[in-house]
């Protein structure tokens, strides 16, 4: 095996929509994309001939990582439950995987989709310089992974890091998740494009951030508003463990700019003893890559420990 | 140096009415307590020479720590600032503690009294089997130590673990910090005290709890209303974390059993995908001695670090 070859990481991101993987060197220089189509109709065996497929076309190495969205058995390498791909749920998709590519199933790491994603702005994006951050994803709920000193916390159960789900407003907006207030009600892309249409704006974020941009006072104070509640879920988080460093991705990242004076109002109404300068407010770096990317790394990192 | 000697640790809690000490061999077994009215206004270098002569008595070993309750700079060995003991705001006790004693700055730790709290009880108290858990302490107001895989959490500036002052209800009472509806203002002894005045109940949490075991269907559904904001609070730590394993310490804790129903259903109000059977909710177990103890095992840690 080639130097070369031995440095190189690959890492796969499930979607609901697609599966991405690539190809990284050990100085988190991207090599190789592909995307090809989740199609999870087709089966868990037919899923797992795919992602063998791509690996070995990524000529993968020794490790390869997986992001998943969902709840995870990772001792097992198993999806316990995952609400957008529940075609792969109880699926032993590690060992599947493990077998296909004829190596020790200990060389393919499982993790969160939140998760990966986070470790990858660590590795090679946003929090490269950062120990400590959490980042967050704008999309169509609001998703989080948690990095201290560097690694990500997964908790106890492996939920952690759910900061769509710390309760802003306990007589806000029914939640996804049955309960009421959720930051992901009032912050996700989903919820902008609700209040958006609640006062006749464009639903369209581009849109909306265009219109907000081009000096729109109404599209302005919702987003103003919106960044406000953001601020306020991100609070949680500093007080509790006093995270100064917040990455924000997700499609609806691409409007940090124009949240970013609500965000830090939210810091500041609820965040004990901080002012808006101790805060580092960045956008993410990666894009649709961080999934990927932190899964490669993660199929690294397990790879060194169980060598 | 006899080996009994070198087994034995010693720790320092600073509050602002008493200054507490102790021995506890390496195993968590305490030997020996003191306690000395704090006298802050004879100045921090009484203080220090207290401190000192504290550890003497004790027998202290090679290393010391101190609990304190404020904002410090761990690497100066400073105190930065302190609600209740400014009389040594931005005073160098490390340094002023390890000239008296004779030993390296380096086995001299400081370490704020929540955090050492809830080392106490990762030590030698209800955390002993926890690798994660939250350390609540009700009194005045609502302390909180965080430990992942059995360290202390301080986060980047050191003031990570204050669950006191996570927003419960945006439009709660006034509190202290100058934000609304904090958990203390609605959980702590004090919150307790102020809303059994304000149903004409006993304010003496004692006599309230007493109440309440004896049937009483007000002071139960106080209690439970308590409890209830604990529990959402505490949500916040679940949903981020994912911790499942809380300690409830401080002398308001001795309500537990009283409170668990109203904490109980506060987490399931508030934290997603989870329900009651996923918590463990344990009393503390050292009391006053937590800090202390606390501290005398951070002077081991840094002591080991610098050696």
């Amino acid at each position: 095996m080639s130097s070369d070859r031995e440095s190189l990481r690959v890492g796969v991101d499930l979607g609901g929509t697609a599966i991405k993987a690539g190809a990284i060197s050990a100085s988190g220089q991207i090599l190789e994309r592909r995307s090809i189509p989740a199609e999870l109709d087709r089966g868990p065996q037919d899923l797992a001939d795919r992602i063998a497929n791509l690996a070995r076309e990524l000529d993968f190495g020794e490790t390869v990582g997986i992001g998943v969205p969902g709840l995870l058995d990772r001792e097992a390498g198993r999806v316990i439950m995952s609400a957008n791909l529940h075609q792969i749920d109880g699926f032993a998709l590690v060992d599947a995987v493990a077998e296909r590519l004829e190596i020790p199933a200990g060389n393919v790491a499982l993790e969160n989709d939140a998760n990966v994603a986070a470790l990858g702005e660590a590795w090679a994006g946003a929090g490269r310089e950062q120990a400590d951050f959490l980042l967050v994803t704008l999309g169509t709920g609001v998703g989080g992974g948690i990095v201290l000193g560097g690694e990500i916390q997964t908790g106890t159960g492996g939920l952690a890091g759910e900061i769509g789900h710390i309760c802003i407003d306990p007589n806000g907006p029914l939640c996804g998740c049955g309960k009421h207030g959720c930051l992901e009600t009032l912050a996700s892309a989903t919820a902008a494009s609700r209040r958006a249409r609640e006062l006749d704006l464009p639903e369209d974020l581009a849109e909306l951030s265009a219109q907000a941009t081009n000096g729109d006072l109404r599209a302005q104070e919702l987003l103003h508003d919106v960044g406000l509640d953001l601020g306020r879920g991100l609070a949680a988080a500093t007080v509790l463990l006093d995270l100064r460093v917040y990455v924000i991705g997700g499609g609806f990242g691409a409007a940090l700019e124009l949240l970013r004076p609500g965000i830090e109002a939210g810091l500041e109404e609820r965040a004990y003893g901080r002012v808006a300068e101790d805060y580092t407010i960045l956008p993410a770096e990666l894009g649709p890559d961080a999934g990927w990317v932190g899964a490669a790394r993660i199929g690294q990192l397990r790879g060194q420990e169980n060598s």
